[in-house]
């Protein structure tokens, strides 16, 4: 949900567009350095694709965490952050970043909120991402809960007749997921045809619940949806053989992955390399002065798309809009082992072991 | 204590020096890519400077562990690598790096291992580190326990008179730690005179527990140990009047730091910059080919001594010599959420859900 947008520009030290993991520890280490920032995401929550995608699915290779799932990752790095509290602006799209003449970057929000600062971090994945959607007619009639783009708590489901949109591991996951809980009426997967994207393991999975009997799988292209007082009745599509049908369902979830919208990125003069977008490795800044680039939307060369890659990025970026702050002049590098001013930056100061 | 060395040189596709966190973590990414390694470190123990100066003082800094002790880190590097489970060769200085005219890399220990490798990895903080000395006469006349470089288990210390050397962090937090654990019959710290180089906290505790009778500080230089049967007696050291004394002890804990040796690193004909390895970022790779750095030991523009850059760097480094092996070809990145190959090498084949 969209946050209300003040008319007046917030000043900040930086602004972040994206709030995924890497955008969240941006955040951490501007802090260290005792720099304020807010961030801007066009998902309605915190954690990216991170959260959107995988939220349960384990991650291997973060360094000292052997096993963590996406949504367990997001929690930790929001509780690493908790110390300096930057506000988040969610849901919302940037639609316009514009350099003023006395250098200071100024970025509009699609809901009218307004930026002025001398650093912006793109982080923001690769563009901002979206829900992919469909062209479904009658969407906008339901009431909020019958049609989403996340799968709900499962206890909303039970007994209801429930429809999957999808044919990538996000769809079939959810699929056998709510199969396997069992206490939905129906669990019902359409594609457009019986071919999937999914990884061999979920497809494994997925079509031996479908052969069981336990997931039913239908071909087609949904056109409308049907409803009562706002309550989802059904969905009429266009099966294989082009004849219009009707399939009763009580909740629609369309996990069609998400859509990256490089958006106004694409037009702000930066030098792209496949859509990627190019950065000094000493600053991870970009061609344009005081605007830098972290994680997945950016290239250099030997770049790997690692969420690790993108800490130490993010680090960097830090350092240089803390060198940008103080007339170029690098910061010292302090350790939060032994630092007593990171310690009261990160409110432990207490925590040094005293005599008292 | 070193390992026994055999004679035959051990192939093998890595080998890092250095076993400190970012040394532990670089076998992981190697492993990643189906590449075995070996790692020499001249510290007795895995974990480097990590586990050596700061096993319980709290990192915060960590993407994802918003808090955690050098100790738990190694530990949880450990846990991370133990797929890979790759032999460790510790107590054990490196002597020799040479390339033979077939382009492999032959590295030799001072206890007599021989390893033959396409690539070698400076993994080893600011080169390798041992333990600071003094010169005190009679040491090797102890028995083991008597007197050493690591903190022991608190109950062999019960109601014994225990002697610290030292002025920084290291020491002073030791005598902290005895003096409120209040078991020891006398804690003492000596230093040749009544100044510290710690932090301001440190500072403020020791002098506080000093204040209150719990430490006694002695300033003077240390000369000898007086032994009976191999057991400490006493350390004669000369006080600041210049006059020789003797102070009992049973216990000797000479917590000077680490010593950097940079040994036969600074004879490679590398380039080097302030005592620093430069590398080029895309890599890794130093000015001779096949031979790495990562962690505190490289140097580029914007290098920062942060763990978590050097874990970066370790990944980049992975990457470049898999292309090594691979004739220059780049691998494919694979996420470890989703790769089937990544999960068999990870041994966690069988955590994806399935319908069985």
């Amino acid at each position: 949900v969209p946050q209300p947008a003040s008319d007046a520009p917030l000043h900040t030290d930086a602004l972040i567009i994206g709030a995924g993991p890497v955008a969240l520890f941006q955040a951490f280490e501007l802090g260290l350095l005792d720099l304020r920032c807010h961030l801007v995401d066009a998902l309605p929550h915190v954690g990216g694709q991170c959260a959107e995608l995988y939220p349960h699915k384990p991650i291997y290779d973060i360094p000292g965490l052997p096993v963590v799932t996406g949504q367990e990752l997001v929690d930790r790095l929001l509780a690493q952050i908790a110390p300096f509290a930057p506000p988040m602006h969610l849901g919302q799209l940037v639609s316009q970043v514009q350099r003023q003449d006395d250098g200071l970057w100024q970025v509009h929000t699609q809901t009218g909120q307004a930026f002025v600062t001398p650093a912006v971090i793109l982080a923001a994945g690769a563009g901002a991402f979206l829900p992919r959607t469909l062209p479904i007619t009658g969407l906008d009639a339901l009431q909020p809960g019958q049609a989403g783009h996340h799968l709900p708590q499962a206890d909303t489901l039970a007994g209801q007749p429930v429809l999957i949109l999808g044919d990538e591991d996000l769809a079939l996951q959810a699929a056998i997921d709510l199969a396997e809980a069992g206490n939905c009426q129906r669990v019902t997967l359409m594609h457009r045809r019986d071919q999937f994207r999914a990884s061999a393991s979920v497809l494994a999975a997925f079509q031996a619940l479908r052969q069981a009997g336990r997931i039913q799988f239908v071909a087609g292209q949904p056109l409308a949806v049907q409803e009562s007082d706002g309550l989802l009745q059904a969905l009429s599509y266009v099966d294989t053989a082009g004849q219009t049908q009707t399939l009763a369902c009580s909740r629609l979830l369309m996990l069609l992955g998400l859509s990256p919208k490089l958006g106004p990125i694409a037009d702000w003069g930066l030098a792209l390399e496949r859509r990627q977008v190019l950065v000094n490795t000493a600053t991870y800044e970009t061609a344009l002065p005081g605007l830098y680039a972290v994680g997945d939307i950016n290239t250099y060369p030997g770049k790997r798309k690692l969420l690790l890659c993108g800490f130490h990025e993010a680090t960097l970026a830090a350092f240089a809009v803390a060198a940008q702050r103080d007339g170029g002049k690098p910061p010292l590098l302090q350790y939060t082992t032994t630092s007593p001013k990171l310690h009261q930056l990160l409110g432990v100061a207490g925590h040094t072991r005293s005599a008292g």
